[in-house]
């Protein structure tokens, strides 16, 4: 940015903590954002007083080669394996290289969200409009998208005038209703990153057009990432309805998505509707079987603890298309939760297990 | 058994039980037990008030061909498929042929064990000694050697003198350290049932020696499941030490015995210790990288927040016979937690994904 920006981030909840995330948390609330700099193919993870150094040492050379006044005013992302020193030589290269090729501009956009793929099959790019300003964001990845480089990163930016509590209660309501939403194998990653930055060139905005373009940009890249889930043949979305919390609804639809049997089931094109009711019975929430109805792909298969008798052969193949819509019904309150995730294939697991260290 | 025995039963604590585990339940405390049915091939969950009548007719036949007085004193367990209802001529057939070949022998125990298998590969027995008296014990399944009929079964014989209350303290003290303590896929069962039934025939015993007796056995049986686990290539032993609880170590324990990413790991003999660190980090117990040390089958990995230079090749050649010991260390207090689990192979999934309703 040719100026200052306000910014926000949110960052993993892992408590194993990557160098990167360490140095950019730090600097997100300053109002003076100026560059954020990415790199994949070593996450700086589990690198001690070293990796600090280096992380900070990766932003001083991003601010001199992009005339930035100072280190703190660049944000920093890293991707890729766990536990290895960052190769400063590499960087240094690349640094040099591309701070003349910065352009602000959608090809250049666009350059970004293909240099941070890994094993992503596709760039991930997405854009929304608040009034007179716009909001553009790019990602990459999700755990099982780069096996040990599990790592999500997004950087949404916006020319709306915000300050940095804006950018901040924007950006949270956001994630937590989209990328916090996606689960693919239950794995955290110690890199996470999501960052949004706010130039303010197309000047004041209304907060809630902001906020709405913020959101649609944060779904759509959500959902990039579980389409592009590694060995992933179908997307699924789980919906749970009538329970007494949001939490509750929430912890239902993720002990649904965690389910190995479920997942497997999925890719099959199985409608074994029984794993799918018994994920739900272990998730700690308290119901009986009568409190409980459940659809796939708009049939009717078990209604009030209860099987149904439907046509098997038809909902087996809806699910072939690859979209598979889960929705569990209770009885217990007007709560829900909308979840999204992925099926688990024998080509996820050959990703995985012949990766090596 | 020809006269009473004292009994106890641990069960599911899925929500969602099935009719077997609800008729069981209330008959364990009575110290009037006489026999265990057990049928495969059908579940009987998710079957409502026509499910819940059919367990209970399943121990009238029994009690009626085995000669005892009263259905109650007869326990029943189901495993097979969620959702339909239970075939009752197959049923009866197999209660009228089985009833003049039951014997309390060996054999007779080897045979139930056989018969009790699903997708089992081996039949699974265990005995252990208390004095005079004898505990023995069969089981079957585990979630991921049973697709879709996701159940474990055990019944233990002793014929110490016990008490219902005896019987309870010892049976729930062994299956929380054992079949509590394996993980597959996370997936729990509305069948899972552990009984233990005592006859007295050996006399008064030492409750001590006896509680050792049925943990041994309870610890044979869980490792059996383990070993014998669709697709599974690798034994897992996660071991956590040094965290303030032991409610702490072990959801270290079970965060790493479920991740994907590690069992994936694991499959492909990867020494990846950045995914084990990773799911630690992930669990919801604080700690910082510092406080944190690895070692994967006897050799240091990560020592105290930092990467250590070990022999890669020599340490995945050791993973690769099949057994992987990973111990996490912390320095914040002496509790301690030990879990037992499986890799994730493409195997796993191809088995569960082609299964269908």
């Amino acid at each position: 940015a040719d100026g200052p920006c306000a910014a926000a981030g949110v960052f993993t909840r892992n408590r194993v903590v990557g160098a990167p995330v360490r140095t950019t948390k730090p600097r997100v609330p300053s109002g003076e954002v100026r560059a954020v700099i990415l790199n994949s193919g070593n996450a700086n993870d589990c690198t001690g007083r070293q990796g600090e150094e280096d992380a900070h040492w990766m932003t001083v050379r991003a601010a001199e080669e992009l005339g930035v006044d100072a280190a703190e005013k660049v944000l920093l992302c890293s991707t890729g394996i766990i536990g290895h020193l960052l190769p400063r030589p590499a960087i240094d290269r690349g640094v040099r290289e591309l701070a003349p090729r910065v352009e602000a501009t959608a090809a250049g956009l666009r350059a970004a969200a293909v240099a941070m793929m890994t094993t992503d099959t596709v760039p991930k790019l997405a854009e929304a409009a608040a009034g007179e300003a716009r909001v553009v964001g790019v990602a990459k990845g999700a755990a099982m998208i780069a096996p040990s480089m599990g790592t999500m990163l997004a950087v949404l930016l916006t020319d709306a005038a915000l300050s940095p509590e804006q950018c901040d209660r924007v950006l949270r309501a956001a994630v937590d209703e989209t990328f916090n939403c996606i689960t693919i194998d239950g794995d955290m990653s110690p890199s996470d990153t999501v960052l949004l930055l706010a130039s303010g060139k197309a000047g004041p905005a209304d907060e809630a057009a902001v906020a709405a373009a913020v959101r649609a940009v944060c779904e759509s890249l959500a959902l990039q990432i579980v389409r592009d889930g590694e060995g992933t043949e179908h997307v699924v979305t789980v919906d749970v309805r009538g329970l007494p919390t949001k939490a509750e609804a929430r912890r239902v639809a993720e002990s649904v998505c965690n389910s190995l049997l479920v997942k497997t089931a999925v890719c099959g094109n199985d409608p074994n509707w029984g794993r799918i009711v018994c994920a739900a019975g272990y998730a700690g929430v308290d119901f009986v079987e009568e409190d409980c109805s459940l659809s796939i792909n708009g049939t009717s298969v078990y209604e009030a603890g209860l099987p149904v008798d439907y046509d098997e052969a038809a909902v087996s193949a809806a699910m072939a298309a690859g979209e598979v819509h889960i929705e569990l019904t209770f009885t217990l309150g007007e709560a829900s939760a909308r979840l999204w995730t992925t099926d688990l294939t024998a080509e996820y697991v050959r990703l995985n297990s012949e990766y090596t260290t």
